[in-house]
């Protein structure tokens, strides 16, 4: 079987072409991205596709009738989307409209899995969220996803494709860089102390974050690849199982990781538009359709850093 | 003041039209559409664009950077946007962004009234539906309009409009022919028999409606106009009030109103394709915020006919 995904050379793209390349009946796995680490692994069922996701042409080739499953994880993230109006409709709306296109040429309706956002949800919203809470994004990068959903769902009931969107807490722990995404502070506060440097926290310590691993989002979208259609019915948009930790808790779990000397790098450096943004997200949830899909959280956030220095071969600095 | 409505040459958009032109402070009224009725009213203000929705150089010729107000009624409607996909799309979610990106130039930012549907619903449903109830539309008609709410959200959220979105409920009695609307058939059972012309119903009598009759309709795309954007906050969708009436009731009020002849001229020939549109549209609400905004429905059913009769001056046959 031919799988594609979409965004594969992010970082969550690259840990589910681990995960996709370990199922010996994916015959090819194509990546597609505007770019990808240096490092990848070496098999020969992996090809990779380097373009615009807005380039109709590219996503031809890339999307093709042959496709069995896509994983759809290409975007520009909120920061970015919220900076730049235009190229988040560009990429996030009309790139991911091609791919809609294109797959609606598949000689068998393929498997679809959509990375939508915990950014769905914002304006006024009680305390807990639940699945019968209203999308009513504040950001354009979660409209943007919203509309996604919409589409994908609509694409499936025509009976084109069979979609799931997958509504994603804030992953933590990132490797790398601090990115343009307003989250990209929960994960630097573990990720920076760990490697001995001090960061700059742009939102205060009693800011709650709604998280989730990169262990448990990669199982997640492979879960929700493998239920059965029935297992979805009319309504494809779930809201993923996650934890609720507020960023002084994090640093508080570093410590008892990582000792108290790393959680000490966490100071404090509010940044206005990035808290503007965050605010809008909610942090707490309920999730009885997801737990009782068979989809899980992380136990706790020492679990999580746990799991990332593991994962990422990290010595705590 | 500059003012379009798109869909101008339509049932409601004709109506819209007498009663903005009854407003002095309009300088300039602009009706877009695919066509026009012969009789237009006479009034220098008034200027007719006919053209496609979808191209871009016709949309910025409507939709100039000094409209001051715009009212968005083009669309495909749902029988014919659940029979022809890319028609659909590219009328109700291409259209609507070509609209949407012409008035991003406006000197000041415009306001946007944009008419959405209940057919934003389905799904599993309660039995009666509030402002809480999740959109999850089981038609493109619906899917493309609810994609349309949170394109308005956003371009709003950004200061680039001001506007407001109403799901109307089914609206009757429509004057004319029965057209591609799935809904058709409502105001088909009333019209047609007060023009002495028998009528096969496409659903059965115990299908239930939620309605708003056209006088109700302009005076509340009129209301969602007047009122400050204080009143709508970070909500933008509003589900409009209606009145609840199953096709054996209205065809009751019909024979109270217009006599059992009348009445007697409805016969019932199920339509499969049609029952499984409708079957999806909830026909029961309670629409607290909007009563609070000052929205209201029609008092019963016999009014809905009786001011039909009267605005559209027919003679009972």
């Amino acid at each position: 079987m031919r799988v594609v995904v979409t965004g594969g050379g992010g970082f969550i793209g690259q840990k589910l072409t681990r995960a996709l390349l370990a199922r010996p009946e994916i015959s090819r796995l194509v990546l597609f991205d505007t770019a990808f680490p240096p490092q990848l692994p070496q098999d020969a069922r992996l090809e990779v596709v380097r373009g615009d996701i807005a380039d109709s042409a590219t996503v031809a080739r890339v999307v093709t009738p042959d496709t069995a499953s896509l994983f759809h994880l290409a975007a520009v993230v909120s920061g970015a989307a919220e900076a730049d109006f235009d190229l988040g409709y560009r990429v996030n709306l009309d790139g991911m409209r091609l791919v809609l296109e294109n797959l609606r040429r598949c000689a068998r309706p393929a498997r679809v899995v959509y990375t939508s956002s915990v950014a769905a949800f914002g304006g006024d919203l009680p305390p807990v969220l639940d699945d019968s809470t209203i999308a009513n994004p504040q950001t354009s990068y979660g409209a943007q996803k919203v509309i996604g959903e919409y589409l994908l769902a609509d694409y499936t009931r025509k009976g084109f494709m069979d979609g799931r969107s997958l509504r994603l807490p804030t992953i933590i722990v990132r490797p790398g860089k601090p990115n343009a995404a307003a989250s990209s502070f929960a994960s630097a506060i573990v990720r920076e102390p760990l490697n001995g440097v001090e960061y700059d926290c742009p939102v205060g310590p009693e800011t709650a974050v709604w998280l989730l691993s990169p262990r448990r989002v990669v199982e997640a979208l492979l879960h929700a690849h493998d239920t059965p259609a029935e297992a979805w019915g009319v309504n494809r948009v779930l809201n993923l199982p996650g934890i609720t930790a507020t960023v002084a808790e994090i640093v508080a779990a570093l410590g008892r990781v990582a000792g108290p000397k790393a959680a000490s790098r966490v100071r404090y450096a509010p940044d206005a538009r990035i808290q503007a943004i965050v605010r809008t997200w909610p942090a707490r949830f309920r999730t009885p359709r997801a737990l009782a899909m068979g989809f899980r959280a992380d136990p706790d956030v020492e679990t999580v850093i746990r799991d990332y220095i593991a994962d990422e071969g990290i010595t705590p600095a």
